[in-house]
């Protein structure tokens, strides 16, 4: 097989990646380890920054969202029974984000790939990305019991932290930067109107729980609890009361109850691979880049990096120049740097580190006090919540 | 003896409390353990808050400082061999910093205090504060060898860290909050021309650095060191080669040389004692909480606290009402915490912890490349370095 971008993974960047591409009129060759109905099953992010979404909708990619997503203009901060909200538009000059579950997305993507793109090949694993350093790199996979090869241009890893992409670039050339946290998010699907119409991030002493939602009858919510914790260990009526505990207020603010259809623990970690690029193997999304998932940007940031090469590949056809392709790394790590910071800060904002000092537990409300009282404070949040600039 | 508000203390806090009663018409009596020339010559921090300027200026203390002192409109930061300046009134609206040495200050309240004040005595030594829950409380203190006694209506301790008020406050009912940190600064003053015209920040992999003046003759500056060093083991020579190595540029920038006329070592710590009341004894300043000096807070918390009580007593007199002095500790105690977040936010985006991962490390460079290119983040900081409001 011959390409001129092979694409391994068709998770969110992989699928936005050929359809940019698509787009530009540029082949691409997406290969997928698992079936569709795997990827089309997959609970990930459901938060799309302002540019994501303007991204998705330029793509051709945007009328279900525009149509099922639920626009949201801010956020709640709540802390010590406090309810704070962040006005994202107010603060930003208009910006805001769309809650439009990431297996939607790619749902979507998906539809419209296998409707007029190229090849979109499912339980198509990936073993190896060869001759990275020539100009003509190859991907080795295995489809149907036989091993194939998929000669490229160009390839494109967007296949996650576990891929195999990363794996092609020389050992000891480049840098990880790593933070592992003590603990996880225990996340539920409960079939039950949100009991916000926003997102409600909150700060007890109990530790970090999150409101969030999938639509207007199906809410997602999560409790921060050990990393090693076992969600079939939580039964459903514990993790109601906790979830009343953690947000609790001074007002009646009354959580609703629904039947829990889903139960996961997400991990938390951080992670950057420098560099993005090796050659004319360039990495995307989680394959180069971990954030814990406290300030929404792991999809997001997946976007900005699939833009950036997409783009970088379309100057390169229209004008011969590779100086784009060139700084691919750089143009994404300052981002991705943005993002790595915000995440870590939102975590620790909210979440309680078990060997937590009294005098960092201050650190924290004052920091949320700070947020609720100065507006340059609160800004730089909603400045970042609905997502650094592109490229 | 007898007066109306005893003052434990001659440093700036009680100092600048004595000037405010005495303009308000309040009797009080100081009491300072060293003699004057010693207190004239402490060496502390050098930079005032546009809001301790005001309170200066108001309080009749301010002629000699808007005469000799400093005005700056910025600082600047200096990373990865980058200058990037913080503007501070463009930000806030018009706010600035004095550069003007505490020991100037307190020269200068000294002078304002014996020509028409009351009682400052030097050579007092505060030995207990008792009776604090009563309406009579006393300072015990011995001065010229003999022991005597001051009776007053309140007590206000502004004696410092390791100063007696404190200890009476009852045993196992308030709490402490503390962070050490594993490094201090070797500060220097050299008889040359500040080599910048504004203070200068900087963030480097050996460490952080400090430019910082006391006149257009004298520089002030300083070195991150392990907190253990002793000054006399840095020779002058490697004092100024490090200094060059840390301020390094991408420019012509120079660092002006000269003699070194004085070499000590700063340790560094954040403490906070809550309630900063106890009965009708008052903490203020360094009694009650300190700031590692990154954010130039210590002063300017100590100018809030005494505010705060010189204002509620006044309030008191006026109206018969105590309810100021009631919410002292509470009205003190967030502007203190919004300092001690401040000062360790500032501490900790500067100096390079012995034990930093690479991931941190970035974290930080990450932080400063938000703040010169995001216009919030950098008001925020401007906000908190010209200082937060009074009261």
């Amino acid at each position: 097989m011959r390409t001129t971008v092979g694409i391994i993974g068709a998770g969110p960047a992989g699928l936005l990646l050929a359809r940019l591409l698509h787009n530009a009129g540029i082949d691409s060759v997406v290969l997928e380890s698992r079936d569709r109905a795997y990827v089309e099953r997959r609970q990930r992010a459901g938060i799309l920054e302002q540019g994501t979404v303007d991204v998705l909708r330029a793509a051709g990619a945007g009328e279900r969202m525009d149509r099922e997503g639920l626009p949201h203009d801010g956020i709640e901060l709540r802390f010590a029974k406090r309810r704070h909200r962040v006005d994202f538009p107010a603060l930003t000059g208009g910006r805001s984000v769309m809650v439009y579950a990431q297996t939607e997305v790619c749902k979507d993507l998906i539809a419209l790939q296998l409707k007029d793109g190229g090849p979109l090949l499912f339980e198509a694993e990936a073993l190896a990305v060869e001759g990275a350093e020539t100009d003509r790199p190859r991907v080795r996979f295995r489809r149907g019991g036989a091993e194939d090869v998929l000669e490229c241009d160009y390839v494109v890893g967007c296949d996650g932290f576990w891929g195999v992409a990363r794996g092609a670039f020389p050992a000891g050339q480049g840098r990880t930067f790593e933070r592992t946290y003590p603990f996880g998010w225990l996340g539920i699907l409960a079939d039950v109107a949100p009991s916000h119409d926003e997102l409600v991030y909150a700060r007890h002493d109990r530790g970090f729980a999150l409101l969030s939602m999938r639509s207007p009858s199906v809410s997602r919510l999560y409790l921060q609890v050990p990393a090693d914790t076992d969600a079939e260990s939580w039964r459903d009526e514990e993790i109601w009361a906790e979830l009343e505990r953690r947000f609790e207020t001074d007002d009646d603010w009354v959580l609703n109850r629904g039947p829990i259809t889903q139960k996961s623990v997400t991990p938390m970690r951080s992670y950057v691979h420098e560099p993005m690029r090796h050659g004319r193997l360039f990495l995307a999304g989680d394959a180069a880049h971990i954030v814990p998932p406290t300030g929404a940007k792991g999809l997001n940031l997946a976007v900005g990096d699939v833009v950036t090469f997409a783009r970088a590949l379309a100057h390169r056809a229209e004008t011969g120049s590779g100086e784009l392709l060139d700084t691919y790394s750089e143009t994404c790590l300052r981002r991705v740097w943005q993002a790595e910071r915000f995440s870590y800060d939102m975590t620790t904002l909210l979440h309680r580190a078990p060997d937590a000092t009294p005098f960092e537990e201050r650190l924290q409300l004052a920091r949320l006090d700070r947020i609720a009282s100065s507006r340059a404070a609160e800004t730089d949040l909603a400045e970042a919540y609905t997502g650094f600039p592109l490229g």
